[in-house]
């Protein structure tokens, strides 16, 4: 198996199949090469959220990515639904970040100004106002900023439909294939070396989420990145109980079509045990139920899991490789990978044209960034 | 558990949830009483074939219902997804009527003129022409009815926005609710008995499909319906090779979004059992290999089988109880519930209103016609 | 469809399975009609618990019942893994019932003495001999019943257990098929109504468990028997931390092999329903978390949930039908299904055949009973 | 993460789970790595035969080494229901190797003499005499060897027993923990390197099966193995119809308890790719109705694929690294990795300890062998 392609995308989550669509829709002959199943680790067990401002809790070019990512999903939306015949439900009813104690009510008003200022709409709602929105939420509730662009789409949906998307542009998908390593000759790289044998190409782009550290250490790079996992569950109400989605310190409420409400999630770091535990299941029922009393009449549903790439100040790696031309990263994206797979898929896609890419400063996220 | 509403619905299926979504969209106060799930047998069992003409051999009033039913989705599709945010996926590719003997050849170019007259578009396309549209198909195929204007929708789907929106109008639902028999006084029904009590209203509609013999029965009716098993397999491609529906004699090959295939139906008479056969799927896998030669590299996703309502007239049951005022039957539409959806819970909400529906004559439709 | 059969049994759960089992032992043709599936709902959602020394407060005839039914376990789970190959995992290692209030210590206590007097082995445990014999056990426990003889299996493999080993023996099993009303004649029952027709038998059982109601309404009673839901939730441990099963007011955690632990069951009057809530889940896991704090640590396996059918003096009704000769009536064993189902089967095939059963009085147990 | 073991093992499939197992019966202290989960890949894919006389078709070291471990299970059996609680389902109703070619009557009649010779029964059975014990195959049987010694187990069963006893004999298990390289130094093995760390140990077993390659590779070592795909599917009769197990050219049948039958398996080389095909499905259903006609009245249950370790001379590496000393392969075990499970594991806990193991010449699976 020798094959020649104008990129090499190696992993199969959101994040790779975003940039795959990207390259296609550039005229760019890709390829896919996943070790499992496309979108079957975190991409599938995200609740969705495109929180660009309720994540953020300051300026910075984080928060640009993210707000200017958000906003590429309506029509991202059409597209992958014309592409693909995929709904990826985007959904734009806003958001609510709570607060519970009387410092998050002072830390929630104090994110107020930045994103002002950034121009983005936000603002704060005492609990009784709340309350007349969401009259589900329970009174532990103090108030909270309503954050009316903050919308969200299906995880699994929107992975799927770029990587289908992409093959219908053209982009070949190799599921079952494992990058052990690169063919790296005189400052760039010249191809991924797999467990079927070497695939040749001049652009090779590491979208493996949590599972780049090791991939990255055979490039020289010791990167900071860890695993964290989260847990989810999820129920099912006869009529939906919430319009907004609530996003609170260690639980948020997504709720999604057809009456579904998601719960998630857990945060447990350095570990890869995709295994739900009794334990996360429960602190999650426990803060469910505190802000939403009602939900003990839902129907239960199901339990899932996921391994995020984290890094060590929070900022996803996103550029070339220091000192191996050709080579590129995209991953760390930790809570906000749905949120930002449409600007990384555009970033890397430009990198890849050696286009500059002039809208946000990229130098944050570059890998090599001191720590 | 004595209640009292303007309308109850028994069955839960694709027809019970369009009826109540109908009596919700005209203020009417309903119920649905499903004896299990919500959409659970038939409903979900379907490939949601919107073949109003495919399906039909003659001109007459199913054909008749049949369009006008088809034609209702696109704006039925917009107001399910604004009412419950579920995308029923319809699809607007158009259907090839396949033959592949000469007989067949004959006989489908014989129903192009009816349909001609009714105003419907329907052109011949000899097997070169056919294959030029449609690469994938194999030389076995003669010549085909295209039929731009019959699509699909996701069956599951559908059944479920029905319901959800209902729901969101105001219908009450009661799942694992079994009705036995309805409180008959005076000529007219007054409610239904139940496994948990009794409900009393005005009027009560049977969409229980396959399973209204009995009922209907203890009305006084000795219906002519029986079950029909369907079985049926799906597949995926990676990339679709088929853009529209392949409709032929015992196999039809409907595309879905992400690549997903849906092979169908067989056709076996008098029995609910809805376990899948070895003898069915392989007789499916062998027609639809005959008809799409490279449907071996598709990767195998699953079986499942549903059980379909006929009539001995193949004419759908539409209409008040001969006897009994306010008792309206739903049932019958065989192949064809998914298409007579919508324009049934209109047909039922007129007759439930009092209004004379004089779109099409119902006469045909009534439950106690000769047979 | 007119057949003929030595008996026909109505409801292809545990009890119907059981029934079967032991009229085909005796060289009788019999037939299960089951509505579904075989075993699919009660049966498959029993813990499995043997529990005939821990469920019972009294002596009386339910008591030698269960007791006897529990002794024919160990030769019963021999013979179906010969007859099937299935191994029902039958373990005897004892029972706790639990005390965690003083009131349920004096309660439990004053049980000893009915059940040394029947010739049982049950000794009291202090808390701290519970701890020492069950570690993972909290201090909330205040002592308990130790019952060594008090064991489990599992529910789904010996319902499917009894069921194969019947069709080994001739039994004939049609799923899918339903019974609506019986045929009687000169004070005898002479078959049953399907939904596909009649078939004759001068025997008839009912064990359809919670949907038996209607059905012996058709008959001229009217049962006083019930629906009761539970729900379930099951674990995994890397290592079993419990060795005996704890049985507690409202919460039972039954270990079973490979590490699963069953956390059981919920009781909801009156319903059907069968969907598994987040008030069920959530009330047992405070219950579990309570007693057996390291379950945290377990893996979230699943929920489930079934439908019980209890009478109004939680006696079952097991005989023969006052007026309807051949019309046997077997149901209402509530939580005692799995452990009453071998005698069940015993005493119905020894009254189709018309053999006094003296072991037990089972006057107490007839169905039309002053309540 | 350091710790320190008497023995690591590096993969949880059978292989693995047998070998710790067998290291914790003699007391030894080891850790199972699993990248995944337990016996999530090829062990949970396999039918489960033990075809020890079947498969082989020449005397020699691999044939001793089968009979052996074949002859291991009926003690492994009871060991590992006590251990675990898990019954593995050991059948032992006998082999027939079918064959449907004069050319295969010739070669597997040659195959008497030396099974003979080895004391093992065989005899031949001529297509009538074949039909009379198994009067549900066709007539397109020419005749057989029939081998009454070789059964089957449950294969997933087996693996989790193994581990499982493993784990309740202090065995830790570390699912999701993927093993990249070894610690070397001073020509012995000193540890390994995870994903989450380092542990130590001077004794590591790589079992990691069609995945061994790469592992190996970072020892030096260019093994010859390769992957090869397998397809199944099963179907479920109410009543069993083959009472042994049918082996022929590219087509098993086990008939599995309460009447399963699993129709195995296809061989595709050099994939890791895991997906079922309509291809494999279609071509193992045409051979299964060729041989057993009345499969089409089964019903279909559902369809899974693994993948098996394959070596250039078709048998297994077990043995030390010739390089690095308390490194020890045990892997390449193809379509025997469920029969050759138990004589594994003592081969490599005997090889731990140090002790000579004479039953068996070894040298002919040592993996630097030439090829």
């Amino acid at each position: 198996m020798v094959n020649h392609y104008d990129a090499i995308v190696v992993g199969g989550g959101v994040i790779g199949s975003s940039v795959a669509y990207s390259l296609a829709k550039r005229g760019l002959k890709a390829v896919i090469l996943e070790k499992e199943r496309l979108g079957s680790q975190a991409s599938q067990a995200a609740a969705g959220m495109l929180a660009a401002q309720a994540e953020m809790t300051e300026a910075g070019p984080l928060f640009e990515l993210s707000r200017k990512s958000r906003n590429m999903f309506p029509k991202l939306a059409e597209e992958l639904h014309d592409q693909s015949g995929i709904d990826i439900a985007l959904t734009n009813k806003g958001m609510f970040k709570i607060a519970v104690t009387e410092e998050q009510v002072q830390e929630y008003k104090q994110m107020i100004s930045f994103q002002h200022e950034a121009g983005e709409q936000v603002e704060w709602h005492t609990g009784d106002e709340l309350l007349e929105k969401e009259p589900a939420l329970s009174n532990v509730v103090l108030g909270g900023l309503y954050l009316p662009n903050d919308g969200h789409v299906l995880a699994p949906e929107l992975s799927l439909a770029f990587a289908k998307s992409a093959a219908n542009l053209g982009v070949k998908i190799q599921e079952y294939t494992e990058v052990f390593s690169f063919i790296l000759e005189s400052g760039r790289v010249k191809g991924v070396k797999t467990d079927r044998g070497e695939l040749l190409s001049d652009n090779v782009i590491v979208t493996t989420g949590a599972w780049s550290h090791r991939l990255l250490r055979e490039t020289g790079i010791d990167s900071s990145d860890y695993p964290v996992k989260g847990e989810c569950f999820s129920v099912v109400f006869q009529k939906p109980i919430l319009d907004s989605t609530i996003f609170s310190n260690g639980c948020y409420l997504v709720p999604k079509k057809g009456g579904r409400l998601i719960v998630g999630a857990t945060m447990k770091s350095n570990t890869f045990d995709r295994k739900v535990t009794v334990d996360g299941i429960s602190t999650l029922l426990d803060k469910a139920k505190r802000l939403l009393p009602d939900i003990v009449n839902a129907e239960w549903e199901k339990t899932w899991a996921g391994i995020r790439p984290q890094t060590a100040d929070s900022i996803p790696y996103l550029g070339e490789h220091p000192e191996w031309q050709g080579l590129f990263i995209a991953t760390g994206h930790y809570r906000n990978g749905i949120l930002l797979s449409p600007i990384t898929g555009e970033i890397i896609a430009d990198l890849v044209e050696k286009k500059p890419y002039n809208d946000v400063d990229l130098t944050p996220f570059r890998i090599h960034r001191p720590l």
